[in-house]
């Protein structure tokens, strides 16, 4: 038999910002392999199904690419419905495309199922719109995480620094990194920053600017965090703002 | 009475790309107030509410911002669940600070929604991840479109040239304006590009390269489309490359 495998995203972390399609695929799964991050809530939409933990974990050994994309090869001649559940969309920063191509040439049917990235559920979290008719026309999508054994290269700050709003991903531990190559690049030291924890879950909200970027990551927990960055935040920034990041952000600026 | 005004995202257009939340929320509502691009599928999802299309669609009359905005803090003092419902995100391009703002001022109880914005569907229609490991670390979302009697600017381009990849909204008409603009950046004219139309419904794909976008465009149909501009999109350009937009490449490049 051929199953075919589902890549579905699973959203920013609240069951109920998964899709519909998402939710029926999960209720009909007989394996679902998802990343370490999908939280618990949401792996209660796949009652019948087994699961296993494929993921990966920001300071943890993970499962090797390779490994994972050999096990959903073979877990299509297995079993009917297979979903590869991943945070947020599939198609940003989930190295989707590893696992799409080693599909096709098995000759898988596969299909993918777009997710609510999490970038999306901060900006819902702190009602502050990416975009704004006079503030900001461009959002860029960034992460300064780098491939196990690349080069450092900072050309991700190029399009972030352009933007008028940036999202970086997996960028908590990088703060000081990310406050240096944006500043290095233009981007002016006042300009509003806010980190959101665990969107869509009611986790931790830290208000201030690009220069007290470091402070605003030390306010974060054990979670996924964003970093946005722009004008289109000031309000939410100063909303959100400790008074000790108040006196770090000035002494920076 | 004071009702709560919910800010919903409608996703890429196919009804089972909600999420469970917003269509919890438009089953139970009782006003909808959507975008004209929101599909009869969608709005099937609300069988009791009262709905009032108060979106634009490119090239027609649109109800006004201000309109709307006054529109949603009346309907809070007569109902309890009033959804605003917008394609795509909320928060990317749907002027939701705006009517947010205005909430605000108002004092009217409001809540986000987030929804799977038209980028990732297109992704995930052509199977090509927006990022890749070792050709994208940045992705751009912007568009061309102008505030009704704003400047000619031309700035999201800096975040379009820079990113790796980038997610042009609402350009299907400017395709020339976009070509030169990213030309005039840096960006080499054989760059893949890729237009889908409406994503996740079936809709048109065309493949080619920045320098056949004019030609690209030229084969889209009346739907709402995205231009997807990076080296991320190689084998979905290639596969959707018909003869006589290959040529044009080939002239343009």
């Amino acid at each position: 038999m051929t199953g075919t495998v589902y890549l579905v995203g699973a959203g920013p972390g609240a069951a109920d910002l998964l899709t519909l399609r998402a939710a029926r695929l999960l209720a009909e799964a007989d394996l679902v392999l998802h990343d370490a991050l999908v939280t618990d809530e949401v792996l209660a939409l796949a009652p019948r199904a087994r699961r296993l933990a494929v993921g990966k974990r920001a300071g943890r050994p993970s499962t090797d690419q390779a490994v994972i994309n050999r096990l959903l090869v073979r877990a299509a001649r297995h079993h009917r419905v297979i979903v590869r559940l991943k945070g947020g969309d599939p198609m940003l920063f989930g190295r989707a495309q590893e696992e799409i191509d080693a599909l096709r040439a098995a000759g898988v049917p596969h299909e993918v199922v777009p997710g609510v990235s999490a970038g999306f559920a901060a900006a819902a979290e702190i009602a502050q719109s990416l975009t704004h008719r006079r503030l900001s026309r461009s959002v860029a999508f960034v992460t300064p995480a780098l491939a196990r054994g690349a080069e450092a290269d900072d050309s991700w700050a190029d399009a972030a620094a352009a933007a008028d709003t940036a999202v970086v991903y997996m960028g908590k531990a990088e703060a000081v990194r990310i406050r240096d190559a944006l500043i290095a690049r233009g981007v002016p030291a006042r300009r509003p920053a806010v980190l959101v924890e665990g969107a869509s879950r009611g986790g931790i909200v830290a208000g201030g600017s690009l220069g007290s970027l470091e402070a605003l990551a030390g306010r974060a927990g054990d979670g996924p965090a964003l970093l946005l960055i722009g004008e289109a935040f000031a309000r939410a920034a100063a909303d959100h703002a400790a008074a000790a990041d108040e006196g770090d952000a000035a002494r920076s600026a």
